[in-house]
């Protein structure tokens, strides 16, 4: 088998997590999360996603998110938009980098943005243009990737279509997304390889989330094609059984344990980000902290296996 | 990758799970468990333990356990031994194979049957030669495989030696055990490969716990190096966080579910059964049904994680 020296993390607890929970957190909780986050050695955070305030009151806030939070030189701070609307925000609000969504499947994409794959692939390319304007760096997400909670099997063509679009607009990474949970290590393994065959390993990026326990084994999958860059969500925020299509993320502290037991080190930034510090290590404790405090402020028992061992299933963690 | 048309799973839930629960199961309870289990199209079930009752108390009634159960044509029932004496009374009771342990780690072999690894070695002899004479299939396990609670890091040689004193005792199998759920991916690769370079892959059973989340990456890990034989343990039971050293087995359902959706069939038998019916498919839906029973059974959330997106997480399940 094939394994990187080292993988490269992007933290979304912050944006993928918050934003999918029930709970909407007072501002200055959000900024003690991501200034916990920040101290743990994570190099890249998915900060705050730039959208309506009434679509998603979870993130109404993402500007003073971005002004409020102590910026920790060799961190980059990311936030997510919808379009180019949200990406002049961003762009006002200081992000190092933009993230963008659009899903594989048609009935996702119009379900979360109501409009289609091909409107939304439009819309990506105004906001490349203001990326470039502004000089920062962005990636695209491609959502559903593995399937779709209405349409079930996703084609992989549709998911390799978009993420060309991706770097034809000039996206310097594409994040494969499993929204719901239900990829599989042969599928994962099969996706990325095709997507690496068409472009450098390391502007592949995957999202998994662990809602049925394979997060770490599709990992694995990804790995064995090339893959080095993975997102988690600290303490697994974001999984959330009741809202369909929210599923668990992969905690970022399973993913940062099972690299270290296997001798892959966890602190890789992505290829062309200029400037920024060599690999470096995730902090286990720190990060289990964060998990804990991040679980306190969210107020029930997270999913996360390693911050569940470490803390007793069960028992209230508080 | 590489990944294997069919997998042989075995479930010990009923021995390896209600073995390490703080609650003691009546009877009755226990059988209609196995019972239910017995009709999800698993081809295997540990039953339970012929262990001294002043040891361990929730095995007290093994051979009851035993008299006790409807047989289902096609299932093979089997018994775990620590010595001759347990062997006898497993075969007395009319087990279908016998199971053997032996720990890796000298320590840990002396905290769990206060012998030295030579020395259960010797006594596997002896249970050996009483189950030729019964004309059962044995297999040995080999615990703390891929590290101890005492010591840490677990030399691979000393796997192996105690994997080859099993198959020159005849061992039809031997399982190598994850007991603390240390595992990790690549360590499993290298094991798993060194042990199929000297005896056959489908002599080769793992046996992974969850407590971190990597049972599954481990599973697939193992696979690339041949493995096809699978424990689970129904609902993830015998999951205790606060036992030191018996920390949750990997959920059945979810190890059915991750191979399911791979297109790997889930009723493989293992090669030299003879007179078993050919490979079949767990049904999963029972199988979570058979979860949803014991959780009620056990008193708590298990930490299965197909059972717990069914269920809803944090919810009472009963």
């Amino acid at each position: 088998m094939n394994w990187p020296d080292a993988v490269t993390i992007t933290e979304v607890g912050p944006r993928d997590g918050l934003q999918n929970d029930a709970r909407i957190l007072p501002l200055a909780q959000k900024i003690e999360l991501i200034d916990r986050l920040s101290a743990t050695g994570l190099a890249r955070i998915e900060a705050a996603s730039f959208v309506r305030a009434e679509a998603i009151p979870q993130m109404a806030d993402a500007a003073q998110v971005f002004a409020g939070i102590h910026r920790r030189p060799g961190v980059t701070y990311i936030g997510l938009v919808p379009n180019e609307r949200g990406a002049r925000d961003a762009i006002a609000a200081g992000v190092d980098e933009v993230s963008v969504v659009v899903s594989a499947s048609e009935s996702h994409n119009r379900a979360n943005v109501n409009r289609s794959v091909a409107e939304s692939l439009a819309a990506v390319e105004g906001i490349a243009a203001l990326c470039a304007e502004a000089g920062l760096p962005w990636a695209g997400y491609v959502s559903t990737a593995f399937g779709c909670p209405y349409e079930g099997a996703v084609d992989p063509e549709a998911v390799l279509r978009i993420a060309r679009a991706y770097r034809e607009s000039g996206a310097y990474a594409v994040a494969l997304g499993d929204t719901i949970g239900v990829a599989n290590p042969p599928q994962v393994y099969d996706i990325v390889s095709r997507l690496a065959s068409e472009m450098p390993a390391e502007a592949i990026r995957l999202h998994f989330h662990d809602t049925y326990g394979r997060a770490l084994a599709n990992t694995v999958a990804a790995m064995q094609a090339g893959a080095a860059q993975f997102d988690g969500s600290v303490g697994g925020l974001g999984g959330c059984p009741y809202a369909p299509g929210a599923s668990g993320n992969l905690a970022t502290e399973d993913l940062v344990a099972m690299c270290e037991a296997s001798g892959i080190a966890t602190g890789r930034l992505p290829t062309g980000q200029a400037g920024l510090p060599a690999a470096r290590q995730v902090d286990l404790p720190a990060l289990l902290e964060a998990a804990a405090f991040a679980e306190r402020l969210i107020g029930r028992p997270l999913e996360g296996r390693v911050r569940r061992a470490s803390a007793g299933a069960g028992t209230p963690s508080s």
